[in-house]
């Protein structure tokens, strides 16, 4: 916007430099747009202020990221990237049990979402991220909710072949069962990003241990 | 502001009214805020805005509600007014099994929490909500998270009576079980906030049949 710097800001609030982090600027941006975004809102947010959070001015801002939206498509792929990578190997080792694979996955899913100063997954609900910019992060996240889909199957069916009940065994083969899954995993990934909300009213809660609850919580839900 | 209405309006998009509902003017004002709270945001969405949408002009509006924060108020309580006084009646019913108790609250909560045309739980997690203007919706939240700790306490030392189990009957009395109880109080409650996360995906999934697995889920995570 060319305002020279130094000059007096109306009607502005002053935003703080964070500490000097030793962060890349494209890291440093991201991380001062997290805090703003999730502290102040996404709306509310201009992208002068990310910069001046970042220690930087607007202009040279738009040498590292194009603006706001980018900054918010790039925190809301961070908390589930990683979560789909993991996935795509767990669906890929077919020597480990699928209930175990599905446990290891909920885990990592919890960490990752309680991981950070920030709690990012309270950015899933702004209704900015309908538009067309957070495909890429809509794609990601249904890839991943499919991923839990295959573990869910594949974890039932071999519950069902150890048990060998006929009657349960019927049903997984037809439509009610199709169903039935759908219904699992919608509860089970669920579960899983309600973390959101849990975390953000008890942001003190070790991860960890929530987040070994959590897969129990998950297994019990699909009846492993 | 005292704009003559039919004035022309530089750089504000004009909202479209409502069509016409028979509500009240403070229901009127009280959907208007949900549409748009929920589809542009709360901060995007100015007291204008919502006035013009419940076609009223905006000094009218202020003879029914004070600002935006009172219908964000009045919106985020009615997502959880009705569970708290369902919840207390379900405290006093000694008659009925604990387990039975909190297979009703699961599911009166998730069908409230999916009811409406618009998506209110998605509010929680504004940023604004942490402001002392929002207290009495935070205290009602918990007063209802607190029904559920009851309840899963109750059900848990029902089913620990009924299978005489010593192990657990002793892990019941300590101070883990504190924890324990605490663990999985957050687990249910995420569970069944987590709906709001899977509302926004799947907002055509029915809603009864949707509370009913819910509330099945949430009695497999407590064990009961």
């Amino acid at each position: 916007m060319g305002t020279s710097s130094g000059g007096r800001r109306v009607g502005r609030p002053r935003v703080v430099q964070r500490p000097d982090s030793g962060l890349e600027p494209r890291a440093e941006l991201l991380a001062a747009a997290a805090e703003l975004f999730t502290t102040h809102g996404y709306a509310a947010t201009t992208t002068r202020a990310v910069a001046e959070r970042a220690g930087m001015r607007q202009a040279s801002m738009y040498h590292y990221v194009s603006g706001k939206e980018e900054l918010l498509a790039e925190l809301l792929e961070s908390t589930v990237t990683p979560s789909l990578a993991y996935a795509r190997e767990l669906l890929a080792d077919d020597a480990t049990p699928a209930a175990e694979r599905l446990r290891a996955l909920c885990r990592a899913d919890v960490e990752l979402l309680c991981a950070g100063p920030h709690n990012l997954g309270a950015l899933y609900l702004l209704p900015e991220v309908r538009a067309e910019r957070f495909a890429a992060f809509r794609a990601v996240r249904a890839e991943l909710k499919d991923a839990y889909r295959q573990l869910i199957a594949a974890s039932v069916s071999a519950s069902v072949s150890a048990t060998a009940s006929a009657a349960t065994a019927g049903a997984a083969g037809g439509a009610s069962a199709k169903g039935e899954l759908e219904l699992r995993t919608d509860l089970v990934f669920g579960l899983i990003e309600g973390v959101i909300l849990v975390h953000r009213s008890e942001p003190e809660r070790p991860a960890r241990e929530f987040a070994s609850a959590t897969a129990d919580a998950a297994l019990r839900i699909v009846g492993v």
